[in-house]
């Protein structure tokens, strides 16, 4: 199908009264007409290159197929589509893209030697990046061809894709009646690029000047049903290779795409993709054919910078997100929607956990109900410290630069640190028998992180290697100077508690010490809920320190994860400069994945705090520092529980443990004390005696409140000293001794089940 | 016996061999002189005058003493000390001074009129500050004779007394070989006023040019020897009641005194007292005669500062304490000694509490030991909070200072607080969306106080009356910027936490509040093993608000007080400007008072934050604020109680609960796993395996190191799973089951008994 024909299939009929800020467009504008030319004209000439190939050689090839099974195919001719199709047509219709000997490969494009082949789906993390990276190619088509978008970047994310995208100083609209390409981009410095194409489009067409340079959000349903029709005429994705010279003759109309050229592109050939209209550098793999795109949302549209050597461009991003069947997203819009309802600032709001004030930007209010939450949290971590043998201790919260210059942190983070001269430090010494203000005083930095105190601490004294491991945990206020403009309800704060520890040990005390950090970690997860994943980051190209140390510690913690059990993946290359570590991503009930705890070695603090402990063989040794967290920021915690949860708080944790409701007003006094005998056993226990609403309107409030428990006492429970208990869940229980029932919820709240309603 | 023979007897023999850095002085300087033989000339007149108004008038007057008894005496003749013989001669002896009419005046000032007559003696508060005041007339003698002193101030205070002196510019000396008065003053403003008598010392006598303008620590048992000596001499003290002219002759060459005679002296006659040779301004009254102190010790010597209006002064200040009878001073000696055995500075470091680094002067770095006191006092007051419906709330460090500038704050107390710029502040907007950095940020400052963060907890969102009294708890970190100069121990710090609460209440509700807070100071008090005191302080001068609020508050917390039926006293205008306020003194172990809870009502802050809640009417009405703390500061607390308890730690506090000794190396395994149960429970138990030492000597450095229990293993105790338990007193309390033995430590670690090893 001809360049026009494609055209014309994109007048779709009721453009104009869709609620786009345009005029459709009645015919394509030069340059994408000689860039689509060029494309075809490249494509002819590789299609017959390959026949050529693959009818000179006509060689025989093998491959492996994932079930182990081997078939014989034919190099530059047999495409893994192909053979997806022996195995199964289910297969071939949702395979996304191969992997040929570890290498992704489009499905269509030809077998060259003898490969191990596998296939990727949806189902696949590496699938779903070439499903949502194809997707955005239909996104940024429909940019181009509709918003007239001088396109940028187009990634996939882990949940969905984008597109970056230019539209000129107010708006660049490449399409105009008189089928040239005309500008309104004014002084714009890239407008030059453009040479004498560039026309103001206010003075040609007035009646466009109201246009503005961004997307409107009330844009996006068009650009959604332009993205739709696209993906539903199943354009193939076409791979093309060309040269350097080739792939700047393609997109020399485009200064984005021929400044990545000069920074990405070293080879001497490249791969450009075609998709409908569209021509895009791109490395693939894609999609067969945009009709694989069975459902395709667009979600959010906002500008994003983007930055080159030395220049910098405000562009717009629209997002978007897309499933192979239109019945998958209508499955992630209920998740969805059911993700912003479990919103933490929503429930936090809701449950009046906390609250936020102009006042203090970035720090939390945590209301009486967030506090006890909070303190639960705390309580918890306290109890498995005494289990496991670590220390609580208490370090200041301002020390002189001094320390961080000594940490190195005033080098590398003093611009998220918090730093401040103390009062009277700029007074004139009025006296000379003042002392205390004679001398200069230093300036000052709230900690970000405890380690440097927990070093002072280990070093105030000689140590011995009888105190050997020494675990210091500490709950101090950090304070980190975030931008204002990264700050969001408590995944993001300028002050925030860690459940911090550090571990000084001796080098052969490392392994046992590691895998008791990843018990550690299990029991906690296990309790809250989360599954989780590990990876171990090893020594990335700036490290510091004896490659032969980091060595000995690589190993030690590969050894302490094989043993753990739990299932791990390698990141090379992604350890801190100072140390690896062990990354640690749990999932919520929602499955989104978190990143809170976390497992470091440090090599470089115990050498610039000149740590040391005398040996067994009485010589001075260098301890091994091991920075820990399980919860991380105890806050951002808070907020991921109560997503998680969806503000149905386990008994332990929960701010609604008992309402008790009185039948009648009779009973009310019976209920205050059944309140009071609570309260006393330190539980939390609110009273419903509205007597304005029925029982059972009162029972399904509490219910909604997500109240772990309902005592309901009318008079029989009050004569025989008892309480009818039900569920947030509605189950019923029955009557209960009070003092049993008080003794019964003391217990599942000191082993902290998860299921308190349902072992009671 | 006049100046001369006066004079002849200081010249006490053996002077310049006892450590004084000056020479015997041969004969007294011409205004001492000249103030002398005034004061002698006018004291003669008075007593002459006194005698004529007595024979004149002879009028009789009815005295009651004491126990009720009348007598008849003889006005302008008749004494207290003559009455006090009378009763008794051991009340004429021991008696320091008279209450006439409430008044108080010498034991030998003649009675006027009819009178109520109580005598004071060193046991009584009043007693003592009389004692120790006629004590530092001594002082003040000493140094004006010895060290050619310029006296300013000498005041009595809790437990002693100190005289503030001038020594000149490096040092004055008023005396000097050609009896003339010369100084070494130099530029020295003061040295103006004594006009043509400045010389410069170093020019007559370079011999003396060593000599220092500060008082020695070497020069104090000279000092105290003379002092002693011119007590042993009984010298009396005279009262003499002068005209303002008088006055100012008397004391022409000392520039203090003039000026606090322009400050202080308001009416047209004042009263000197003249003891010895010493004439000083004098409220009084005074002892008899310097005889009546038997016992005189100086203590320190450090520089002052006096500030008069418009002008301050380096001045010397000599500290001492002095008591009735030698035995009496021996007796406070030796509870000195235990006194310094207890500083808790000394404990701090010997048990591993606590340090303090010069890289954060003024905080506290807690150790874990000092870390498990800490939170177990914390968490003594939480469970106090949820008994008492104290809701525990968390609020931000860092406040913008609009906050403080609304609270006051920042008019009053912003040379205290630690304020900042948030980093980036001043960094230039660079790109017109950076919208993050484009509007001007704040300054910042750190919180001193809880206050006014609760206030933006209850303005949140709307109130009704029904959330009242919402009783907000927090223990967040407080920073203070307390000069360094005055920073020692946990007594003064820059950064603490306080057990802080604010209750909003209704107006009704004040009284039942105010006995709730003053119930939750006894209990907590009780188990911490302190006495205490109250006392109510009503408006000062410079009050804000309404007369009849102030009235009503006043009444209902004297209500209050009443009905707790504890003895409390009245301090009439030592409110705070924005409300009256219950101090609470509490003594230690030691008897020692420490101000450590308060309960202050609040008018300003409700109004300053425009505080409202919904009344039952349906009308917005503004709640009443209480201030309330019952341990204060947490870390001075801890100090508190470390000196009060001597470091033997009370078993719910202690960091060195229980250590398992045993007895021989086969013990080890099994003492070990009694070490775990102990750990697993909680409880802080350590293992003392030393087989290097016998066992005797391992129980007894258990005690040594205060652990509440020693549990000593051996084979038998082994073989049964059982302990033998000592406590740190000594005492044997023989086997115990180790479950059992557990299950008691939890339980009276729970229960918070004060004498765990006595009910074991």
């Amino acid at each position: 199908m001809g360049f026009y024909q494609r055209w014309r299939q994109l007048r779709f009929p009721g453009l104009q009264t869709c609620g786009l800020h345009t005029a459709a467009v009645p015919t394509p504008p030069h340059w994408l007409a000689e860039r689509f030319g060029l494309f075809e004209e490249l494509w002819t000439a590789q299609a017959k290159r390959l026949a050529s190939m693959a009818q000179k050689e006509h060689r025989t090839i093998k491959i492996s197929l994932p079930g182990g099974q081997k078939v014989e195919a034919v190099a530059w001719n047999t495409t893994p589509y192909q053979l997806a199709q022996q195995i199964s047509s289910t297969l071939a219709d949702t395979a996304v893209a191969a992997q040929v000997n570890g290498e992704l490969y489009d499905l269509e494009r030809p077998l060259e030697t003898d490969s191990d082949l596998r296939f990727l789906t949806f189902n696949s993390a590496e699938g779903k990046a070439v499903f949502w990276h194809s997707s955005t190619h239909v996104l940024g088509a429909a940019a181009e061809q509709l918003l007239g978008a001088v396109l940028c970047r187009g990634p996939s994310t882990e949940c969905g894709f984008y597109h970056d995208f230019f539209l000129g100083k107010e708006r660049l609209s490449v399409f105009a009646s008189n089928s040239r390409c005309l500008w309104r981009a004014g002084f714009h410095p890239l407008a030059n690029r453009f040479g004498t194409q560039v026309m103001l489009l206010s003075r040609c067409k007035p009646a466009n000047s109201h246009l503005s340079r961004t997307v409107r959000g009330s844009e996006l349903p068009a650009l959604e049903r332009i993205c739709q029709e696209l993906a539903a005429a199943a354009q193939p994705f076409r791979r093309l290779e060309v040269s350097q010279d080739q792939l700047r003759q393609l997109f020399k109309d485009n200064p984005f795409k021929l400044r990545l050229i000069e920074e990405k592109v070293t080879g001497p050939t490249a791969t450009v993709y075609g998709c409908g209209m569209l021509v895009d550098l791109c490395r693939g793999p894609h999609l067969r054919h945009t009709g694989q795109i069975g459902g395709l949302k667009l979600l959010t549209n906002s500008s994003s910078l983007w930055r080159s050597s030395g220049a910098s461009e405000t562009l717009q991003r629209v997002s978007g997100i897309s499933f192979p069947t239109a019945k998958e997203l209508r499955a992630w819009e209920e998740w969805k929607e059911e993700a912003e309802l479990r919103d933490h600032r929503r429930i936090g709001k809701a449950q009046e956990l906390f609250f936020f004030h102009e006042l203090s930007p970035g720090s939390c209010f945590f209301l009486p109900r967030g506090t006890r939450v909070y303190n639960a949290l705390v309580a918890f971590i306290r109890a498995e410290y005494t289990r496991r043998g670590f220390s609580e201790v208490k370090s200041p919260t301002l020390f002189s630069t001094k320390l961080w210059e000594l940490s190195g942190h005033w080098e590398h983070y003093q611009e998220d640190m918090f730093a401040l001269q103390p009062p009277g430090s700029d007074r004139p010494t009025s006296s000379p028998s003042d002392h205390s203000t004679s001398h200069p005083t230093d300036t000052l930095a709230l900690k970000p992180m405890n380690c440097p105190a927990h070093c002072l601490m280990f070093a105030h004294r000689p140590r011995s290697w009888r105190e050997l491991p020494l675990r210091l945990a500490d709950f101090g206020a950090l304070h980190r100077a975030e931008a204002s403009g990264s700050l969001g309800g408590l995944t993001r704060l300028r002050c925030f508690q860690q459940d911090d520890a550090h571990i000084f040990c001796a080098p052969d005390q490392l392994e046992a010490e590691i895998r008791g950090c990843l018990d550690f970690l299990r029991s906690v997860y296990a309790v809250l809920g989360f599954s989780f994943r590990l990876a171990l980051s090893t020594r990335p190209s700036g490290f510091l320190g004896e490659p032969c140390l980091w060595d000995q510690a690589e190993q030690v913690l590969q050894r302490a994860l094989e043993e753990f059990g739990e299932p791990w993946d390698l990141s090379p290359g992604d350890g801190a400069f100072y140390g690896p570590k062990i990354d640690v991503h749990l999932h919520d009930a929602l499955s989104r994945p978190h990143q809170c705890g976390t497992i470091q070695l440090d090599f470089q603090l115990p050498l610039r705090f000149d740590l040391q402990y005398k040996g067994q063989a009485g010589v001075l040794e260098r301890p091994v520092l091991i920075h820990r967290a399980v919860l991380g920021s105890v806050e951002r915690m808070l907020g991921v529980l109560a997503e998680s949860y969806g503000g149905k708080w386990p008994l332990w944790l929960s701010p609604f443990q008992v309402v008790v409701i009185p039948v009648q007003t009779e009973q009310e006094e019976y209920a205050r004390e059944v309140q009071q005998r609570l309260q006393a056993a330190g539980l939390v226990c609110d009273l419903d005696a509205d007597s304005g609403l029925t029982l059972s309107r009162r029972v399904r409030r509490a219910q909604l409140s997500h109240y772990n428990f309902q005592f309901v006492v009318g008079q029989r429970e009050q004569s025989k000293r008892k309480v009818n208990v039900r569920t947030r869940d509605n189950r019923r229980l029955g009557e209960r001794d009070l003092t049993e029932a008080v003794q019964r919820l003391l217990e599942l709240q000191n082993t902290r089940v998860p299921d308190a309603e349902e072992v009671f």
